[in-house]
């Protein structure tokens, strides 16, 4: 199977999303006059770094795609995917964690400020996404990104990667990690767009399999940009994973095969999308970013 | 002004309470059994490891006090109330914030566990409250929650704690700091009880008058027993705020006009709770504990 290449057109979209995004996200943060300045400034200093935004743009177009029309409902919600995803990753780079000293190119928050504001940054993070999700007025929007966090989610990968360092895992592990730390918020991006948008519940449970298959691409994409990426255009160091023993695709099955599973499951994310009939399918256009990002 | 001393009876509701509220707490937290083992394992450890949940009681009486009578409701905000509070006390005791070594007794949960685990059991027990919170199926509860625990809130508090250390503070700072780091909770723990309870606004907003007053109480009484408590009955070590050079109400305005201070919080408290005209005001009972617990 050869994946069709990411057309101009589908880059500016993306590229006029994230800009969008970006907007929405200064726009919600707290300013860095804000009583406390020093929390505030952090929090904008790692959200604000920049980054591909793919999470909110995920649950912003599965809000448009679906007919969802009221900016007060969606932006908050939006900002509230990239929030959390920023609280994980000031947390994951921790030196109690992954101890890594860049991140989208700048120095990442502890290094940067302190340890101490690097874990009241991310908590206040956590917290910022619950609280404008919860300014949806959609209990079970806060309850899908809940679950897609915890310990059944996010959080579990999480551990489950940490416990994995240094030793040797099996296929079924690393995709348990993958689809956990990774593949769960991703998913419920997807979700929470289109649970605001009040699609039907069979609409919801392809999108959850849209979001599984490219949650899991994304998360063996960065594996093999860690062995094969340019440490300038991902703004991080490369090879971390190598050496902090960390279970990847690579190591488990190599880089071709894990090349190849991108590919198939990006194939299989775009024929779902398919299923939807729709006439702009975005949902394409992500997905062949997903496959074919090198940063 | 002379507090009126708690009575047996009153002691004998806040144990039967706690104890309920230990058994909504042991029912609503993952298994230790349950993957991810270590993660559920130490929230489990700190959660269980004791207190006075005087949070969830306030939860409860509110909602009980209110008419509010649906367990299936109440009881996941109930245990939310307590897992926040715990998160709180786990980042609270990281070597990077006040680097404390025991906690209710125990070795404090990094001290037990390792960092890493105790970042992320923090973590997984603020996603969890809101979790809880979610089920209750009111985004107002779970608003009320965030707005309480971010950065205008309990972390709020937190940095302009962590940033009043060794500093000459006021007693207007040190206000600020007390009624932001741990009031703000307290406050919400009361006001959460009352809106699933459907009051209407006059009353909720009297209500956060309570709250307030206690929640100051409760914190100025905290700073009291570091001075002047008993360790073994503390579960903890005195004398720490001194050794990190803390802001607290004694070393400002010194330890006699702290009891006082006290003194008229609990009685501005009880005045306030009278005007609801309840028949069985268990609101006193409470304000009445917080002025003289020595634990």
């Amino acid at each position: 199977m050869i994946l069709t290449k990411i057309t101009d057109t589908e880059l500016l979209y993306l590229e006029q999303k994230r800009q969008e995004i970006d907007r929405l996200l200064d726009r919600y943060l707290p300013g860095e006059d804000v009583y406390p300045q020093t929390l505030h400034k952090a929090m904008r200093y790692s959200v604000l770094a920049g980054g591909k935004r793919i999470r909110p743009i995920l649950t912003l177009t599965a809000y448009e795609v679906f007919g969802g029309s009221n900016p007060d409902l969606i932006n908050p919600a939006v900002c509230s995917l990239e929030f959390v995803h920023t609280y994980s990753l000031i947390h994951d780079d921790l030196p109690c964690m992954d101890d890594d000293d860049l991140r989208r190119g700048l120095p990442t928050l502890h290094k940067k400020f302190d340890e101490t504001t690097a874990v009241l940054a991310g908590d206040a993070l956590h917290d910022l996404a619950f609280r404008l999700l919860a300014e949806s007025n959609s209990a079970r929007a806060v309850l899908e990104l809940a679950k897609a966090i915890g310990t059944f989610g996010m959080l579990g990968g999480q551990m489950a990667d940490v416990e994995a360092e240094g030793t040797d895992v099996t296929l079924e592990q690393i995709k348990f990690i993958h689809s956990h730390k990774t593949g769960a918020l991703i998913c419920a991006a997807v979700r929470i767009g289109a649970i605001l948008a009040e699609v039907d519940e069979a609409t919801l449970e392809k999108l959850s399999l849209y979001g599984e298959k490219i949650g899991l691409a994304f998360q063996i994409v960065d594996d093999i940009l860690d062995v094969e990426g340019d440490k300038e255009k991902l703004g991080k160091n490369i090879g971390s994973d190598r050496k902090n023993q960390k279970a990847t695709y690579p190591k488990v099955i190599g880089l071709n095969q894990s090349h190849q599973d991108v590919d198939r499951l990006i194939d299989e994310a775009v024929a779902i999308s398919r299923e939807f009939g729709l006439k702009d399918n975005r949902f394409i256009t992500i997905a062949h970013f997903i496959g074919q990002r090198d940063k």
